[in-house]
Order: structure tokens, then sequence, then C-alpha cells
């Protein structure tokens, strides 16, 4: 996209080889919005980049992969800071326009060494970088990486314009609601004010981010942050841009976060499901989060056996209002229960049908009101344990 | 114990020929209190003990395993109330005496057939049954039985007293506060009102039932019930003697809760995290469960290491005040972290020794008031996700 440039190389922080920092450098000062983790722990780099978004203006963006820069007390800010000041000082831009994101192993001090080393070397990378590099640089335990790039229209007194939109993001454990091991970057050539900005973002991630959910944990570093450098010829000023604007920003957020889930350690499935008819806006919520986060449901899912008894029972002790007699469950489009009652074999063979497939929509209406609200998730695999067991040896 | 009589056959419930089918029989009418599970979506013997336990009184308990009567809408309560009215005919006793529990699997309706010829049976059985028999009979996915026998003394002006408490329980999925498919019977020689046991019990569950976690999934059908069938020579009439009753009761419940974690669902290693040092009771309880819930945790004591970094982000997420600069960790003896420093890695070596024995305390004092709180839990194995994806194959 015009007016950004990604790049990404192997420092040395990760021991396997593999790419481990990445930039994404602005043409100009972008217009920045953030939103970073809700845990009280928070690694070294979110203290610093809640402090540094606060202006709205952000120019280069820094992230390590091998270490999350977590538990590192003044230590870990002064090398956020450093790094920061390294990026600002190699690139000739203000060091408080720089934004620095870590993920790995928590705990160890970030090795400086190998930034000092690898922050000029990006410099050299950036003419011939690319979207991959940087998607690669960021990755974790992720299969794969996670980009998107969208484009959308809209019609002004002055002709068609065309807003632009590249994702990036990495997983892949950790993840659920307010953020998780998350790291997100989405950059447009939109020209938008920092208030606006951050409003659309916060939106896209209530509805995208923080609907997804991989094995119900929340990490210390999650960052979802958005350049928009102004470099396009669309000013988003008016209602009707503003609506644009905000309807591609959530497209590539949901965009990124199914393919985080879909990433999800050990994940087999992708689950959508779906709570319809809650008395409350809240009731909805609450009961699609515990069927997304329950483990039996997990299980049962990569099992491919539509064990309605568990999903409805998550509802029921999710604190949502519930009437057992009055749910009707769908796997898809089969009725599986109906008013609280089992429909039957022929039904249940049909739904362990659609449970072969690796998406699986559900539909819970639990017929008491009017509100719906949705999660993504993942099934839980043997795989899942493994990976989060082993992960040292 | 003297006045309580156990049993348990196989009434053909379960396809596997294992018992099926247990009961206690009191030899009169005894004080009963019980807790129920608290998700709203309940099985019918639930939501009919809930009536029945309103007098106070019971006589006989009647436990099905194989078969949950859960989702069975008219048909399952009328078949609760008749497995109970069997009970009463059988043995001549009045049907509002009859406590009835089933688990197993939700959405079939129970084989009213096999009962109908079971609960004679259960007659015949009475005289040689035993206590076995009975904890056998109500087990599902549990692979060993869970009994335990305490006893107390205390001195009166009428002469030493001593009371005797016999406990049963069954586990081993769907483990969480709040109960889970979780049943556990207590019967005491102890003479009690039931106001008193009432409250007596419900303390008990608190500190014991409500602290455990296996999977964080809560079932439709959890049941705890205590009979005291005034039989021995202990009346719990004043405050000392409600001490040493309640003492006694949380022993027993405690202990029982321990057997329920040990034998979790693939569960290898039994882990007691303690939360000390919290600004409020709140916040001890929240940290505790948040640690003891996430699956992260769960599967790195499974690989024998002590990653500190995701407990205290268990503790950072879980909504209790926190200060990542303030919190100790301990491994059992060794600390981990102090002041939110890890501390090297010959700690780190000591706590990873800690960590290869099957039982293995945690303690995380977050050093910001005066709250302790505790939670029991296991970890998390290929085995739990075999266990429950594979379950009907």
């Amino acid at each position: 996209m015009k007016g950004f440039a990604f790049a990404g190389i192997h420092a040395g922080i990760k021991k396997n080889g593999l790419k481990d920092l990445g930039l994404i450098l602005c043409e100009k000062p972008a217009t920045a919005a953030a939103v970073f983790t809700k845990n009280k722990v928070k690694a070294a780099p979110v203290i610093l980049g809640q402090q540094m978004i606060q202006k709205g203006i952000c120019q280069a963006v820094l992230v390590n992969s091998g270490n999350a820069n977590c538990f590192t007390g003044d230590q870990g800010i002064r090398d956020a800071k450093r790094s920061a000041d390294l990026v600002a000082k190699t690139f000739g831009i203000s060091e408080d326009r720089v934004m620095v994101s870590s993920t790995g192993v928590i705990g160890a001090p970030l090795p400086m060494e190998k930034l000092e080393s690898g922050i000029p070397e990006l410099k050299a990378n950036l003419h011939t970088g690319t979207l991959t590099d940087f998607a690669t640089a960021i990755l974790t335990t992720d299969l794969s990486i996670k980009t998107v790039e969208m484009t959308a229209d809209f019609e002004t007194s002055s002709g068609r314009k065309t807003i632009a939109m590249t994702g990036v993001a990495k997983g892949s454990g950790m993840i659920r609601p307010d953020m998780a091991t998350m790291l997100a970057y989405v950059v447009t050539d939109a020209h938008i004010s920092p208030p606006d900005l951050k409003q659309a973002l916060t939106r896209a991630c209530d509805k995208s981010f923080n609907r997804i959910t991989v094995d119900g944990d929340t990490s210390t570093n999650d960052t979802l942050l958005c350049l928009a450098g102004g470099t396009g010829n669309a000013h988003i000023t008016d209602d009707a841009s503003r609506a644009v604007f905000q309807d591609l920003l959530e497209k590539v957020c949901l965009d990124l976060a199914v393919q985080i889930v879909r990433d999800g350690e050990g994940a087999t499935k992708l689950v959508k499901i779906t709570v319809n008819g809650a008395a409350t806006r809240q009731d909805a919520f609450k009961a699609a989060e515990a069927i997304a986060h329950s483990n039996l449901v997990k299980t049962a899912i990569y099992g491919e056996d539509p064990n309605w008894g568990r999903i409805t029972a998550a509802a029921g002790r999710s604190g949502a209002e519930v009437d057992p007699d009055r749910m009707d469950l769908y796997v898809d489009t089969v009725a599986l229960v109906i008013q609280g009652k089992w429909q039957g074999k022929t039904a249940e063979k049909q739904a362990a049908e659609v449970m072969k497939s690796t998406d699986i929509p559900l539909i819970l209406d639990l017929n008491l009101g009017e509100y719906s609200d949705s999660f993504l998730f993942c099934d839980f695999s043997e795989n899942y344990v493994k990976i989060n067991a082993d992960y040292r040896s």
C-alpha cells in the first residue's frame, strides 16, 4: 500500500533461525489508534504503547517474536524504550512516534544486542521487504501467516473515493476476549482524525477480536494497532464515509480474527456459536461465551459429536436466563433440539454429518427475548495439550 | 455404620455389565440436607430432590448411573417420581422420604423397565450389600471408587460422645465450583436438627466441593446429600458439639473432593493453588479460580514445567486487583518469583523438581492485603481430550 513499507528478518532472538523481528514504516506520521490487553499483568511494550498512543500519531512499529519482554521490571521498560529509540535514530523519526510490540516467552530480558544489530538490518531489508516478511517475523506457535487486503469505494461530491486496508496478525494460544497473545496491525490509506479512528477501532475490535476464543486465556502483550496514513484519496469526515470505513475495518478485523481461530493451537475445526432469543444483551453474550469456552463442548466438536447436552448445559451454567423447555438448538440447518426436546436419531445423524466439516455453525435459540450474540471458537484436540505441555522440550 | 445399609447392583442401564443402581437405606427416617447444582438446566431428579428435601427428612436414596434423566421433559419428572414410588413400596416407607439421583448420558429417557426389575433386586442385595457396592454403582467415567470413613469425639457432661461419618462420591468430568457432575452422599450417626444440618452442609460444601475444578464445566445433576440417622450417642445441640460436627463434616467433604480431583478425567497430578495477600476476599477467590481453570496452567503442569508466566498472567486476567511487581510465587517451598522478579535458573530447576511429584502446592502471594483462598485442581492431559472426544466410539 502506498505510504507503508514492511520488513521482516531473523535477528537471532528465536533459536530456530526463523524470522523474529519485523517493522512497519510509514512514509509520514500516520493517525494511530490502539486497543491493548485488559490483563492487569502487562508487558513492558504495552505499558509504553499505552502512553505513546495518547497523541494519536505513529510512524513506525517494531515487533519482535521469541521474547515477550514481560515480567522484566524496570529493565523491561528501559529495553522497550531503547528499542524505540534505536528505530527512531535508524530511520530518522521522532522516538515518540515508534510503537514497539513483543511476543514470546515471558520473564527473560529482551536480548538487546540482537535488536541492536537487527534494526539496521531491517533498514537494509526495507527496500525488498514484503508484508509476508513482516507477517512471518511476528509469529510464535502459529502454523501460518495471517494477512488480509481489502478495499471499499464510496461516492462523494468530488467523485468516487477508495479506501485500501491491509491487515496482519498473529495468534495462536492464549486467545480469548479482551485480547490475547494476539498482535494485529491494520494499515489504511484513508485520512481520518485520531478520535474517529479510535472509536472505529474499538467498535471493530468488539465485534471481532473480542468475540473469539481459542483456550480461554488472555495474555500480557495483546495489541491491536491501526495506522491511517492519509496517502489515499478518501477523507473520512462525514457519516457516510465513516460508515464505509467502519464496515471495512470490521471486515478486515473479523477476517484476521477468523484466521487466528482457524490456526488456534491444535485446532481442527472453526465453530460459530450464535445465541438468539436472549432476554438481555448481556445474557446473549454470557451464553455464547460459556459455550465457546467449554472444554467439554470443544472436545465433543473435536470428536465430531453433536453433543447438545454439553452445549445446553454450558448455557445453563453461564449465568444467563435460560429455560431448558424452550431451548432450540440447530447444527447448521439441522434442528437437533426444539423446545427442549431431542429431535431423534435421524436429526442426530444429520447433525453428525455436519460436524464432519471444518466449519460448523451452531445456533442456540433461548426463545426468551430479542437479543443475539455470537462467538467464534475452535475445537480442542490432543495436539493442543501436546503443544502446551511439551513446548520446552 | 449403625442404622444405614448400602447396596449396589447391575440393573442393565449400563451396557458394559457394570453396577449401575445403588441404594442407601436408613433404618428410620433421617434428618437430611442437600446442596444441588446451580446450573439453570437441571435434571429431573434434581428438580424433584429440591422439593422433597424441604422437609429435612429422608429415609432412602436411589442412585442410577448410565442415564442422567436430564432434558427428558415431563416424562423425566414422571420417571423420577415413579422410581421414588417403587423404592417406597418395595421398602415400605413413605415416598416423600425417597431421594433419587441420576448420572450419565443426557437426553435419553430413563429405562424404567430396568429400574422396575432392579429395585426389588436391590432389596435382595441389601443383606450382603456394602458401601463399596454402592460406591461402584454410582460411577460413570471414574477410574476408582471414592469413599471415606472418619470419626470425632467430644466430651460432654454425660461423658464422651462419638460422631461417625461415612462419605461416598463420584466425579469425574464437568467438575467445577457450584457443583458439577458430582454426586456425594455423607451419612452420620449424629443427632442433629434439619436447620443445623443444612447450615453445616452448606459451609462444608463451600470449603470443599466448591473449591475444586477438573474441567471448568458444571453439570445438570450435581447433588450433595447428608443424612443424619441419630443412631449414635452424639447430640449436636450446642456450640461445642456443632464445632466438632462442622469440622468432621468439612474433613469428610474435603477428602471426597480431593479424591474427585485426583481421579479427574485424564488427571495425572493434584495441584493446590493458594492465593495469599489479596486485597479482598473476592479477589483471593477470583485469582485462585482463574489459575485453577486455566488450560495453559493445567497443560504446563502436565508438562511438569513451573511456568510462572502463565500462573501470574491468569491472576492478572482474573479481575482481581494485582500488581505484577509485588507478586511472590512459590512452588511448594521454592521461591520462583519474588516481588515480580524471576529468581533464576537454580530456583527454576528446584521448582521443576517439585513438579515431578503427583501433589503440587502452588502459593501466590499478591502482597496487597489480608485475604486468602485456595483451589484444588488437576492437570490437563491428552487423555482428557481422548476421554471427552471419543466417548461414543
